[in-house]
């Protein structure tokens, strides 16, 4: 079973906004064993919406569709969808409840006149939306299913896992598994020739490789694919015993889909560790990113943004000789600002990070992308230098990169 | 000039990475006058590549590829490009000595028998690479530009901006703005029937109109096209002047692309304020969201991210009392955090947050979703109770939205 998805909206192909949505439904297909196969993105009008559509009924069995269905004259997929099968927009009983009761609810009046959310092509159900007013449309004709949403991307999210999963759609009966092999401190290039020449070649034949560098290392994924439950685990042992046995080992820092920050919380709480951050040129990402995980309040404890050197000497004490002899960027203000920390938040462990992510700031001895990153436990502490380059956004993102490898670090010698 | 973009990468096709090289190339676009008419999603494999391939040579004058050109056997675009113009993959003299100057600086030597950064197809040259190892490749042929890019999105970005943009790309000629007006306070269904019922098709009038609703309110863009810089300040003039005389005048917060966030600094610069947060629920995100933008560092002066209730009343000061008596997320919390950050971070406006962004932790009184958003400057303080929906990502956002708002509004009433 194959799945195509068509995004309509020229906030998209102008640039004014990012597309959240492929993500949110590629992962929920994966886990039902369903492939995506092709995403289109285009603008709304008519003759776009028929090209990428006939493709797609083409090409899967599912089409999804998001976008183009709010209450203003450029929401336009259910007119597109009434030409494309030759039927007109009519009042759907079922739809117009709906409406009219999610009006009730916010001390609303619902004007069928105005709003149009209950009028729907002849022969489409309407998909309830549990978050916003536009209704999501349905139709199951010819061996193809048909699914148009809203854009919006957490009430397309909370259709798709709270309504078309559900309710819509069952296991492929195929299974399908991701294992991501995460490497650090080797460059992609080096893994697969000097290192294991032979590695790329011997994990294909249990599945698809792929190889995705990142800022710190190299995740290996290898999909792996089987009609029962038994044979994934086979080759996912197969798989595993490979790796363990061969030379990349000592480069993996983790087996697993999970991010950074998950085994970061996993493993401090096993280790009953009280975690915090002083933050300066990551301004609050470092932590930010942590408590994007549930479970975070079990070990994160606090982070000082000091983004201000006033706030450097003042909450954490960092000495005003050690900003002027050294600068806020370097390894002993880092190293200051960890031991500050770590007494200010009452935690065991502190990684802080005090850079300069641009555009301007820069100087020769100090380039944009150089950063301190300190840590101190209770009894040790230091700061290193670490060079980046990108704009702004790579830079802090790659800041609060090495600052959470450190973090990892540090819990594991702990 | 149309430009069509084919995105190769069966990551993006199983959720395991977002998509965030169209933002880049669309908005580089959309800064020449050039548009971007479609974008296709395709696994890495030949058959999805030529059929996307053929129907982008058919539909535009421009064709960008990203993805598939790293060291690994998983890369394979630059087989497909040899394939589809019936060439061969052949040793480029210019490609090969910067990857040798590539590989020296790293104090690696290039193997090329190992490594294929060297090979082109036949007729095609390569595009430098400013930041990653592996060259872009690019052909002119038969009125068609074709780029094919790394998909590293600091690479692609790279490539794009330094490379593309100044050395094979001139402005199409034609003037494009979009004109954004920022509202609030007003439901995108009632902004278009009962407040403006003709303000859509008086818009419409002077270019392409669109509504995109958020969090927090509704942007409305009218995207205007001419042949002179002239003709688009006369259309406007005429669109500035009809919406500063019409009704929905009192619901605009902002005029322009900027985000809150640039909005936020400009405007506490200008009236010389010092800002800063106090950060349960949104765990720094707050602080995050403002230091992205460059300037930042001269209005924020930090964040105290209080995670735990041990720093909030450490650090910040709160009562032990109020904790106990009206718990941690309650507006009494979110106004005794914002007392206590602005003496610790010595600065004229604080905003904060105290909230319950799940999965676990909601109650019946104080459900998922429930945040006490506080202020404090030198005179005056306060707490308030907000309600959203959605998950903890969702949340975290919807979080920091209300809570810059309210900065804003802080700012504006100084």
């Amino acid at each position: 079973m194959k799945a195509n998805f068509i995004i309509i909206g020229n906030e998209l192909l102008n640039g004014k906004i990012k597309d959240l949505n492929t993500e949110i439904l590629a992962k929920s297909l994966f886990s039902l064993g369903i492939s995506l196969n092709k995403v289109q993105i285009i603008p709304d009008e008519q003759l776009s919406f028929k090209e990428a559509f006939t493709t797609s009924l083409n090409e899967g069995e599912l089409i999804f569709i998001s976008g183009g269905l709010g209450p203003t004259k450029d929401d336009l997929t259910k007119s597109f969808l009434a030409n494309f099968y030759g039927e007109s927009l009519v009042e759907n009983e079922k739809a117009f409840e709906t409406a009219k009761s999610h009006y009730q609810r916010a001390k609303r009046e619902y004007d069928k006149e105005l709003i149009h959310y209950h009028l729907l092509p002849t022969s489409f159900q309407p998909i309830y939306n549990p978050i916003g007013y536009a209704p999501g449309i349905y139709i199951n004709k010819n061996q193809k299913q048909i699914f148009s949403l809203p854009g919006v991307p957490n009430e397309f999210e909370a259709m798709i896992k709270e309504e078309i999963m559900p309710r819509f759609l069952q296991p492929s009966g195929k299974h399908f598994k991701n294992i991501i092999i995460k490497t650090w401190k080797i460059p992609e290039a080096k893994i697969f020739t000097e290192l294991c020449p032979n590695l790329w070649d011997e994990l294909s034949s249990e599945g698809q490789v792929s190889s995705l560098p990142h800022i710190m290392g190299v995740d290996i994924g290898i999909f792996i694919e089987a009609s029962t439950q038994e044979e994934i685990n086979e080759k996912e042992n197969k798989i595993l015993f490979k790796i363990s046995n061969g030379k990349l080992k000592e480069y993996i820092w983790h087996i697993g889909p999970e991010q950074l920050e998950e085994v970061i919380i996993k493993e401090a709480k096993a280790k009953n560790l009280k975690i915090g951050f002083a933050e300066s040129c990551t301004g609050g990402l470092c932590a930010s990113r942590i408590t994007n995980f549930s479970g975070s309040s079990e070990i994160f404890w606090g982070s000082i943004v000091s983004y201000a050197n006033e706030v450097k000497t003042n909450t954490l004490g960092v000495a005003s000789e050690t900003l002027k002899n050294y600068g806020a960027v370097s390894q002993e203000t880092a190293e200051e600002m960890a031991i500050g920390a770590l007494k200010q938040l009452g935690v065991d462990i502190v990684v802080t990070t005090t850079g300069i992510a641009g555009p301007g700031g820069g100087s020769k001895e100090k380039p944009v992308g150089t950063v301190g990153i300190g840590v101190a436990n209770k009894q040790f502490s230091k700061g290193k230098i670490y060079h980046f380059t990108g704009n702004r956004i790579h830079l802090k993102q790659n800041f609060s990169e090495i600052a959470l490898m450190t973090l990892l670090n540090q819990i594991r010698s702990h």
